[in-house]
């Protein structure tokens, strides 16, 4: 208590000389601050602050540092794992108001962001020249945010996550310094690599400022198609074989039977109940022809119906909102419910296996369990629909994600495909890294030797 | 001479009870491993061990760590920036005996192999997998070799560099921890980098005895054709236009006029003498020659004349080794002759002025200047071709790098595309990176506080 008053008194008015209004204690708007998409309680920072350069950022990361103070990171808090929450106080740099698209390089395939740029704002503001950027978490977060926690998303199969998508990086050191990570060029071999280390740093090591990312080439056919299936198990071994082959689909999703009927209730949709595949297929109007012609062919082999196409570019934006809408139609499996959300990633050769020892192990689940996937990826989402106010239903879910991570790391996989560590998943760094999160805490230590930036999220206590 | 006297009698007959014959300190050895392709002079270490396991590597690093001894990781000494040079003496440690493919994944598109394994010796241990590595810097450097220095090569601009194709690394510290980076998952957001950051780093911060990397689809076809042009001009547009057409090019390499006539010498071949790009096409049957007539087309807009075509794998091969071997045909150039090779990567759009200003600098050089490139990623070599007994010569050549590093910098590229920093860059590192450079230091104490691990590379001298 005595902190935030003393907070109140020193910090905010040093803060309001910098930003003026653009400092706010207001309840409401921390209380906003303070919680994201996942099931964690509301943690509120005791302020909000909204610079619009890398300087106003730097100029408040010095005030807070000065002053011991924690600092948050914020982009538009679609987070599922706690990573904007003020769990030890402090101030949140909400960077959405640096929304500003620096540079685009139609030569180059590259565009320079501010870092509250939204995903759909960048593709908005380039639809004129013919390139688009292809990374897409579903919802519609900061380029910015999608750095800090290493997303992806449903096309990361054929052009990556943010780890080959970032070119680079302007962050702000928890010391002040401004440092720019590299080049324009599209590979270098000069030093360590400093943007990597700062993608899916989850604001730990510096707040990301502005962004460079690549862009690609829109291809003159894109079609979707939908195809139910018998099994989950044909599901997934029609994607190993399509990959195997060397099919260059842009997208494979996966969604059970359970998610597509939530699906069809809250998009209007009429898809068969039943394990479907959701594809994409990009190259020129022949190749992509010849492309869905080779995956048919493989679906049919494993059991797949009938292929509902989508060529046209609203049909394909319907089909793709419906499953980027699959997060909050599984929601409404059970109104009021929250979703504590897995993510692990395995080799693809053991995700079959891991989906059904996992659906084993929830079938008699107090709810259904959604599933949904990037099949391609060997990355798959469960979807715990807990009563927010029973909290031994929360336990429940947290002990099945623990045996999850477990499965999924004895299959060489990994705890987290695109969510991050955050608040929940510390103990499940350490499992899957071992001796290696002593390094990553080192460099915790380097960068940020007073655990003013983010603290508590991603490293481990160090008697965890 | 002290020290190496000392180092005999204390330092090798550990290493000998530990390894036996696999230590060395024959001069013809020592010799051997104190130079690669570089112009730098020998460097011989004071002993060199040949491990064949993590376990003996991390043995090797306890003994030199408590005797204060420099170690420097070694592969098969295709460095062209005096990575492997023992500047400060010390022990050299040869992975090449660890050579064996330890795992391949065949559903996963992985293959987990010890560092010395070489990309070559990978390939032809799959070929009956019906999948390949692409990473290809025309040497047939070792594994571990080419993630220490994040090397690329032909085809980077269609499969990417190794810092898109290594998944995992085994890394022995400093201090004698054995760690693993990552899981075999595709993607993963648990934690930082430590892959990545591992990847480029020269040596300096471990030494590196796994390594499992991506593997990919051979294609159904997979087609090569050679185009002369008018201008380099002519050239680098082509590519820009194909690039932006969205047309999936698995290689695009430039030679210049000179470079064919040595190439031609070298290689019997009879190619045109002129600027000259080497195509290839990897796709389905169809879409490959789809491909082909657009980049045919778009060629010829750019005053492309006839193409040749290797359809054939024995074709193929021939021409791809002719592009290969350019950089021997063109030492051939001047008989006698080292090569300083320059190694910049500009963003596309900067490309050709590059080319153009630099080749107007060395236009009245001492001999004539080969021109090299990976036009796709905007990276290029130049080969000074220097009389290794006139030291004027070399400097002539340095002095040319230097103002191309800057001319590359102020149009947003980098020092090195895929080279790396080694001996001869830190300066230019410092340049590129400005005060990010203090970061690398910083982590360059972090991980190897004594400083022995591969030191004089990569990291400059802080007073430098």
């Amino acid at each position: 208590m005595n902190k935030a008053r003393e907070f109140d008194q020193t910090v905010v008015t040093e803060l309001q000389a910098l930003l003026g209004d653009r400092v706010t204690t207001s309840t409401g708007i921390r209380e906003h601050h303070g919680k994201d998409e996942s099931y964690f309680p509301v943690a509120p920072p005791d302020a909000v602050v909204f610079p619009h350069s890398t300087e106003e950022v730097r100029d408040v990361v010095n005030i807070c540092r000065r002053h011991g103070v924690p600092m948050i990171p914020y982009g538009v808090g679609t987070s599922l794992e706690g990573h904007t929450l003020a769990v030890n106080g402090g101030v949140t740099i909400d960077l959405s108001q640096m929304n500003k698209v620096l540079a685009v390089h139609e030569q180059d395939l590259d565009a320079v962001v501010q870092a509250g740029v939204t995903r759909k704002a960048l593709n908005e503001h380039i639809r004129h020249t013919g390139l688009f950027f292809p990374v897409d978490p579903g919802a519609d977060a900061t380029l910015g945010g999608m750095a800090a926690t290493r997303a992806s998303g449903t096309n990361a199969v054929r052009y990556g996550t943010m780890r080959e998508n970032v070119l680079a990086l302007t962050v702000v050191l928890a010391d002040g310094r401004i440092i720019k990570t590299a080049s324009r060029a599209k590979k270098s071999a000069a030093g360590y690599d400093l943007t990597r280390l700062f993608v899916g740093s989850e604001g730990t090591l510096g707040i990301i400022t502005e962004v460079t990312v690549k862009l690609y080439a829109v291809q003159e056919a894109m079609s979707a198609a939908v195809c139910a299936f018998d099994t989950i198990d044909g599901c997934t071994q029609t994607v190993i074989q399509v990959i195997q082959a060397g099919i260059p689909i842009a997208r494979s999703e996966i969604v059970c039977e359970q998610s597509i009927a939530a699906i069809n209730k809250y998009s209007k949709t009429d898809y068969r109940v039943a394990p479907t595949l959701f594809f994409e297929f990009h190259g020129t109007a022949a190749s992509v022809v010849e492309q869905a012609e080779m995956v048919q062919e493989i679906a049919k082999e494993n059991g797949g119906k009938d292929f509902i196409w989508a060529t046209k570019p609203e049909e394909r934006t319907k089909l793709w909102e419906a499953r980027h809408h699959a997060y909050f139609a599984c929601l409404q499996i059970r109104p009021g419910s929250r979703s504590v959300s897995t993510d692990v990633c395995v080799p693809i050769s053991r995700l079959a296996e891991c989906v059904a020892e996992s659906l084993g192990d929830v079938k008699d689940d107090v709810a259904p369990v959604p599933l949904l996937g990037h099949v391609g990826d060997g990355n798959f989402h469960l979807m715990f629909l807990v009563d927010p106010n029973n909290p031994a239903e929360l336990e429940q879910a947290k002990a099945f994600n623990k045996r999850l991570v477990k499965r999924a790391i004895a299959m060489e996989g990994t705890c987290t495909g695109e969510h991050g560590i955050g608040l929940g998943k510390q103990g499940s760094l350490v499992e899957e890294h071992g001796e290696a999160v002593d390094l990553m805490r080192d460099i915790k230590k380097l960068f940020d030797p007073e655990n003013l930036m983010n603290p508590g999220k991603l490293i481990p206590a160090a008697d965890a």
